[in-house]
């Protein structure tokens, strides 16, 4: 669709990152085949054409060789760079109930190199409590605290009516992409991401799916 | 792309799918305007174009009146019935952890007409503790247990190393659609939906955006 003056980057899509983030969990829990892996067995596995991983795959750069395979080592690093977790992102937790625990024994968390440095939650009869390492921090302390902590991620858990609130204190803190577990719409300056996961859209996209039985639905639109 | 001979329901993508839930929560939070919405407020409010939302509402059937609006009682149940939520969906849930138990208080399971009825985990000091109304139940008991508590659909909270055997026990005792938390991905026999919600993937996607300042990346691909 672009012209040929598009460079690479540019054009990696959402749908591409979602794609390449199931070929490095599939590349990830295999074992190292004598180091190579084919795009036909990730293709298999993650349920896409084999046309379509080795375009995602050549967008990151030369990196297979025809009739030889992928080196899963240097796919991996290739992968993890495009969506940019080649490196630790430091991320404050705002709103510490069941689900915020249930974020923080999460086990992919750390393992995709993101770390929670700080809880915060405005109920006072929480404050001072210890989840794990960290102490609950009140909500007033957040415009400070952000930066401090040196956080540029931010994962909500708190009830929908407040979650725009506490995003505008986000974003003026500085903290560039806010992980929404609130049901709410929430509306970021340009420049400040928002990935947002919705249950109840989960939930209404599988009754969707049940009732009128997958086969007549396409994924894109 | 399709002939005119496809009948409209049968192009319902899972991406309008999401459009519309979005539609739905907008609507729901506004307080009856005289019982009239426009789609370019619902436009503004989710972000999409005003075309879009008014080409999203016309597969639904005759709704909206040219420049009066949408009947917003009447779009509520035309979105309710298009997504298959104007009903009640019982569902088993497996994995009776923090996350679970987050589940289990989610105000929006009830209110989209989603009950869970079983709770069932594998640890043996888990079994017979009352959550809420239920008492949790063997794993072992599940293959019977989901036709007798009338179970379609199961949320899946168990570890990703599990995830496909409790999986397999679900389809085989007739479970039609299953919202998967398990950080696997799973294999199941054609007819059973799955919405997985996968947080690495979540959280890749936000550095992914945040990396490269998502201004130049598309939505589609």
């Amino acid at each position: 669709m672009e012209g040929p003056s598009a460079d690479r980057e540019s054009r990696l899509s959402r749908a591409a990152a979602h794609r390449l983030s199931l070929y490095l969990r599939c590349v990830s829990n295999w074992p190292a085949n004598g180091g190579k892996v084919s795009s036909g067995r990730i293709a298999a596995a993650v349920g896409v054409t084999d046309a379509q991983v080795r375009r995602d795959l050549a967008a990151l750069g030369h990196l297979g060789q025809r009739g030889i395979g992928y080196e899963a080592r240097e796919l991996t690093a290739a992968i993890r760079s495009a969506l940019g977790i080649n490196r630790t992102w430091r991320a404050v937790l705002v709103g510490v109930g069941n689900l915020a625990r249930a974020l923080l024994r999460y086990q992919g968390f750390r393992a995709q190199g993101f770390t929670i440095v700080g809880l915060f939650d405005s109920d006072p009869s929480k404050l001072g409590q210890l989840v794990g390492d960290l102490k609950i921090e009140p909500v007033s302390a957040l415009a400070e605290r952000v930066s401090v902590l040196g956080a540029e991620l931010a994962v909500l858990t708190v009830p929908g009516d407040v979650a725009q609130s506490v995003a505008d204190v986000l974003t003026a803190a500085g903290i560039r992409g806010i992980l929404n577990f609130a049901p709410a719409v929430l509306r970021l300056p340009p420049g400040v991401q928002l990935v947002t996961v919705d249950l109840s859209i989960q939930l209404e996209q599988l009754a969707f799916l049940v009732q009128n039985g997958g086969s007549r639905i396409t994924d894109d639109d």
